[in-house]
This record gives structure tokens, C-alpha cells and sequence, in this order.
């Protein structure tokens, strides 16, 4: 258990739905919010608190625009994000090494 | 992502004082009360309040005692807390291994 510490968990990262946001658009570079939303299966309201938390902290980038008359809004990682991510993956890869043994 | 399904965490487990608890339990087999406070640095009223949510999930057993005059509570996991874990680390163990593909 000495190498896992709760307070090398980045809160903004580890609740569920912004964890999920997290990890597919780290594997997916971007993605459009409906896309998302399906992935996750969650509702438009959810998913949009969970989006805002994100762009708050920095990790996330939100580009609205218009396909026709069709609003688009188009989401990827920022560099701060993609490295608070890594930060995250490693905690949890030490509290599942520690756990494990 | 296709590994990777939010639905996997076990939110009793996910939240951050409550896994820190699991993780503890899950290599020191059994600690006290105090122990578990300094080791995650958290009040008693906060450890208390996960405790709780841990033994209604039946994760966590207590054991309330006297040594002399003092209270003691130890806590240990459950046959189904350990289940319950192993099953959480293997979610994070995807997520970890899909994110860093």
C-alpha cells in the first residue's frame, strides 16, 4: 500500500461519467458530443455537467459549430488533459499493482 | 474502448476514501479504525460515513470490542468486499490497459 496515496487520484478525472469522457477520447483523439453520449449512455443534461467540469479544469476542448443549420459540437483533449490523464493511469496502475501482490 | 464499460465500476467501491479503505483491507486483511484514519489522512466523521456505506454493501465487516476501558473497531473485507474488488480492479485493469494502447 506505500505506493498508493488517495490524493494522487485527480477528483475531475475519477468520477465515472468524466472518467469515461477521459478515457474514450483519449483513445478516440475526438469525438462529437451525440457520440459520446452514446457511448457512455447517458443523457444530453448528465453528460453536459460532466463536460463543463472538465473544460473547467482545462482537460477538455469544446468546439461548437454548424453543420447547415445543425449544431455540431466537436470535443478533444487538451495537452494538460492528456497529461492529467497519464497522472490518473498511473495512480490507479498502483493501486492495481499494490492490490494485486 | 470496446473493453471499457463505465457500468464495470462498482461506484460503492470507485468513490475515492471508500477505495482507499478497500485497497488498504485488501492487503493489511484486517486494521483498525485509527489506523485506517491516519493511513488515508481523513477525519473520523468522514471515514465513519464510508465505513458505513461499506458495511451496508457488505463489503466490510466491524467488529466492535473493549480493550480495557478503550473502544476498538477492526474491520476487515468480506468474502464479497474481496469479490466485489477484484472485480473493480479488473474494470480499472481495462481501462488502464485500453487507455494505454
Amino acid at each position: 500500500m506505500d505506493g498508493f496515496d488517495i490524493d494522487d487520484i485527480d477528483e475531475v478525472i475519477h468520477g465515472r461519467v468524466r472518467l469515461g469522457v477521459m478515457a474514450f477520447l483519449s483513445t478516440a483523439g475526438e469525438a462529437d458530443f451525440n457520440e459520446i453520449k452514446r457511448r457512455l449512455q447517458t443523457t444530453d443534461g448528465n453528460l453536459s455537467v460532466h463536460l463543463r467540469k472538465l473544460e473547467a479544469a482545462g482537460y477538455v476542448a469544446v468546439d461548437k459549430s454548424f453543420v447547415g443549420r445543425k449544431p455540431l459540437t466537436r470535443l478533444h483533449l487538451t495537452e494538460k488533459g492528456r497529461t492529467a490523464f497519464v497522472g490518473y493511469l498511473d495512480a490507479m496502475s498502483k493501486l492495481v499493482g499494490e492490490a494485486a501482490r
